[in-house]
């Protein structure tokens, strides 16, 4: 049986505690025996509030110390902690492991996904990426992920800065170019909803073939026309920016399918 | 009962014509009559060869022709059809209505959507948009517009080229953001996989909130430690240039949720 003690009470630390009860009560050799929350009513829709502590000088022993709180915090909190020698991780992809404080063993524990509130989430699904300070520590995190996740991958704290960079150009950034293609809509009275089947098409079509294979439009066909009637129309100059960057950018790395 | 006949044999084409077909089978009231296409063999899979033509003197009368070809190919098209008076349409995003031969009755008839070759649409959740010179010749398109779509809208001219350009944002450039994201767990030996599920679950979050309410990353959050780390990370100049717009554009326009 491996016990868990989890510090955090945001959007990733709830979606860690249901994933971690529902892997308990299908059977998984885990236990989350305890949160740590500042506010205990944050968590008390999920939790019996005897699991739950707002004392560091109470967390009990626990195979692991899970730190699912806000990249600034994490340093000052693994500071605050009152034991030493236990393994303890955090949950960023942008925060170096060592930025844990060295009295306690180290790791990291970082589910790549992007977190609703009130939106449930399969967690089966859900690349967590591990590394740790110790190789005998690397079991105990890879068993505990393995309970609520399919997809476990070991990688070391390189890689993850550059997946961290990697997810903020497929996420963050992709996002916000569904926003431009919002505003583009308002600004012509189109309702947005008509561009949501191209979007969800736009992400499943690299399930099957891969983004250079996938790659479709008047800048991979340099189709100069279409091209300067596009830049011709954004009056928007920091959409027209946008574009222009991004049209050369696949001009300049994409082949013709 | 409409008659439809279709000129092209591309992957639009062959998509309309299974979805017209299906149609048929499910109790339409439309018929595919016939299609053209310059070499029969490459839809001797989807249609009876009776029913193709190689020959434009050789069209018969029908209420509605689809010109779903190439944008160069449309203006040379319509003007090589041997009769008048009759109820032309292209399926084109980017091309004016008026590219369309005079001597026909205008129209547009373009599905808002990236299709792939040998890969099986659902048709019915594509949006279609429709447009015609004549009022009388709406009702026709919009009829047969339904028996294949749930999602039919009238969108004019103006609102196409608008609608085609944020097509441009939200897929063209969404799916290069994808390769890079690709390229960089490339360089870093990280499986690409790995960012699948980051992905889709992007796409998916703004069926229910809105692109600037699912906004989230270190530009929003204005976090100029991550940003800063990210672009010292970023060694391909081309990378970075892209990352400093785009994190700049979710500054200058986004508010922090």
């Amino acid at each position: 049986m491996m016990t868990i003690s989890l510090i955090g009470s945001g959007n990733l630390a709830q979606h860690l505690i249901v994933a971690f009860q529902n892997a308990e009560k299908s059977g998984s050799a885990i236990r989350l025996i305890q949160v740590f929350a500042r506010q205990k009513e944050k968590l008390t829709h999920l939790l019996h509030q005897d699991k739950i502590t707002t004392d560091y000088t109470e967390l009990k022993e626990a195979d692991l110390y899970i730190i699912a709180v806000s990249d600034d915090a994490i340093k000052s909190i693994s500071s605050q902690l009152s034991f030493q020698n236990r393994l303890v991780v955090h949950t960023s992809g942008a925060v170096a492991m060592d930025t844990l404080d060295n009295k306690n063993r180290k790791g990291v524990f970082y589910p790549l996904q992007t977190f609703t509130k009130n939106k449930a989430v399969d967690f089966k699904t859900i690349p967590i990426c591990l590394e740790t300070e110790n190789t005998n520590d690397y079991a105990v995190i890879e068993k505990v992920a393995q309970t609520i996740s399919d997809a476990v991958y070991k990688i070391d704290s390189e890689q993850r800065k550059a997946l961290h960079v990697a997810a903020v150009f497929v996420n963050n950034f992709s996002n916000h170019l569904y926003q431009i293609g919002n505003e583009i809509c308002n600004n012509n009275q189109i309702p947005f909803s008509i561009l949501q089947p191209l979007i969800q098409e736009t992400a499943q079509k690299i399930i099957d073939l891969s983004p250079q294979e996938a790659q479709t439009g008047p800048a991979i066909r340099n189709d100069q026309n279409t091209i300067a009637a596009h830049q011709a129309l954004l009056t928007h100059e920091n959409h027209k920016n946008i574009y222009t960057i991004l049209t050369q950018s696949i001009q300049n790395n994409g082949k013709k399918l």
